[in-house]
């Protein structure tokens, strides 16, 4: 029995350092390239001691989700943050705090939020315009120019808010399948980005055009008129982004551990302790349309290794989880074993376990 | 602004007292009528709090799903506990703690589980037999009633283990939509614990047969053969049980508070904070085959009603969550507002959101 891979004997969160840190790395390397600013969104790890390991590789300004996460890297530290997320009116007296205290970029899509902002700010923060460049969740279309200027004049009318720029997530790209087409979307993405930027350079001092999403920033390499990229999912990336093309899945650095409770050969199926409240219910569809929770991989020396042995999270209940695989690969696994599962949804499954394991077993508490 | 909905400003999960305890009672009264004892699973509330009102209803044993669970449970007073799981070999040293200080059920289904209990017991537990009454998730076929025997007859060896009875869980009652599908299922769960009972009872002093889940203890009324019912959902029930039958949307009481951050009237869409990370990603179906993760309700008076104003909870990222409606909803809805809504699967959003507030305002911890 692998105990040594179960925190209190439960499903743990095992983190893989040296995949992790290759992860960090590329990608600080590839914005080096392109010559645009890295801004990592740390809404995947939300680790502090995982923070350390981005500031190595020269990153200096950070990306959240909400407010609580800002607080938590604030007080860490880390002085320059973007909450990419559209401001809740109801969380000011936080944004004033923050705004105090360190370089706050906000995002708004709205002259109502630019209005009550004017009115209820007390210190100075950066406001970016929200884009949709095709999602369709959230922003103001590039064809919509003039509502851009109206909220741009009224951020630039307020005493305490500065007009950064435009800030984008082609959350799209997660529906593409493939590096083409990741590469065919970015693309339009540009092409966007430069219509806007031939309007609003002229008239706007250091205007800076944000960007990002993991596959994208992974696969892409045309970043014309983009000064900035925000990929998060990327630290840990994850069976959807293999999917996508991202990544392979040798560079997801997350994997679950869970104990083998049950089995039932006749269906070809192992019951593991591990189910949505571990997982989440993420999902994506194998090749014939049926929903895959996670995949089966195996230690080999000092890391595990994705095989070919067939082995996929097919169902989950809040505590269950089915495995079900070919006969052969059944067949070797019994009650009690520990079976590691690459998440279909790494930020997710991190948002639930609340912490990792390192495969030395040393402890990263997160958010 | 209903700021008084929300916690520190964010999504904020609501519990309304009235229903909950109303739900409680008339599944204490249903168990009484029908001469069945009521063992509910905690699994859905995890809250000290909420146990209380239970007890006030003659609740004297429960159910859980995890040794966590029963630890927090036992910790708190609750002495008579099933751990409604297949015994995960690695908490052992749980087990033990747990089987000095209470009554402790556990449940198997493989001899190799009995096996190792039998080796590392350190003292006295009932042991149920799990059954697969059509689920196929675990459990054994009542049709297999050898490996039964074996099974019985190898705990029935063992010292320290009792061998209680049979346990069933109809997760499929969760696959059926209507109360005549309901009851049909239950009717063909019947037929199968009395083959057992038949098998089982002459040869065993005491056999237990402990079923359970919302939708069948909710609408059967036909519990022949079986001594206790395990239904956990039903605290709060939500969209998953009223599409099935168990419940009318009234009966669900917890509603997720959150506050409106943007509006796309053209697309008629309004952007709330609230994600995955707060409601799961847990869906249902509509009549045209869209998923759908919650369904806004109403305030009226001193509690929330459903009304037929058509906005749904259609689509969930990380924090942002989007509400579609038709255009006369939408267009009353502005940034800044607080919507409510009624979550798909309350187990997965109280398991994310951690805590309660109930609608005066006080706040219930939970495990």
């Amino acid at each position: 029995m692998k105990n040594e891979l179960l925190l209190n004997g439960e499903p743990t969160l095992l983190l893989d350092i040296n995949k992790c840190i290759s992860n960090i790395k590329k990608m600080a390397e590839k914005a080096k390239r392109l010559g645009v600013s890295l801004r990592p969104h740390f809404k995947t790890h939300q680790s502090t001691i995982i923070s350390d390991w981005f500031r190595e590789y020269g990153v200096d300004k950070i990306t959240v989700s909400s407010l609580k996460m800002a607080e938590y890297f604030a007080d860490y530290g880390w002085d320059d943050i973007t909450v990419a997320f559209p401001v809740n009116l109801y969380e000011i007296e936080k944004i004033n705090r923050l705004a105090e205290k360190i370089n706050l970029n906000l995002l708004v899509e709205s002259l109502e939020t630019v209005a009550f902002l004017s009115d209820n700010l007390k210190a100075h923060v950066s406001v970016f315009i929200k884009i949709d460049v095709g999602y369709h969740r959230t922003g103001i279309s590039t064809d919509n120019i003039n509502f851009l200027e109206e909220i741009k004049e009224r951020i630039d009318r307020s005493e305490l808010m500065r007009f950064a720029g435009f800030l984008t997530h082609a959350g799209h790209s997660y529906d593409v399948k493939g590096r083409d087409a990741i590469i065919n979307l970015q693309h339009g993405i540009v092409k966007q980005i430069l219509k806007l930027r031939e309007y609003f350079d002229p008239v706007c001092q250091n205007l800076m055009v944000s960007v990002g999403d993991t596959p994208t920033c992974s696969v892409a390499e045309e970043f014309s008129g983009i000064d900035e990229i925000r990929p998060g999912n990327f630290v840990f990336f994850d069976l959807k982004q293999s999917q996508i093309g991202s990544c392979k899945t040798s560079q997801i650095s997350v994997a679950m551990a869970v104990p083998v409770v049950a089995k039932h050969e006749d269906r070809k199926e192992i019951v593991v302790y591990g189910g949505a409240v571990h997982f989440s219910k993420e999902f994506i569809l194998d090749d014939k349309g049926n929903p895959v929770y996670g995949k089966v991989v195996h230690f080999k020396g000092d890391k595990w290794v994705d095989t070919d042995d067939d082995l996929y999270l097919i169902s989950l209940s809040q505590e269950h989880g089915i495995v079900r695989g070919d006969e052969k690969s059944v067949k070797k696994i019994k009650v009690g074993d520990v079976l590691l599962i690459l998440p279909v949804h790494s930020c997710l499954t991190a948002n639930l376990m609340k912490k990792y394991m390192t495969l030395n077993g040393d402890i990263i508490e997160r958010l």
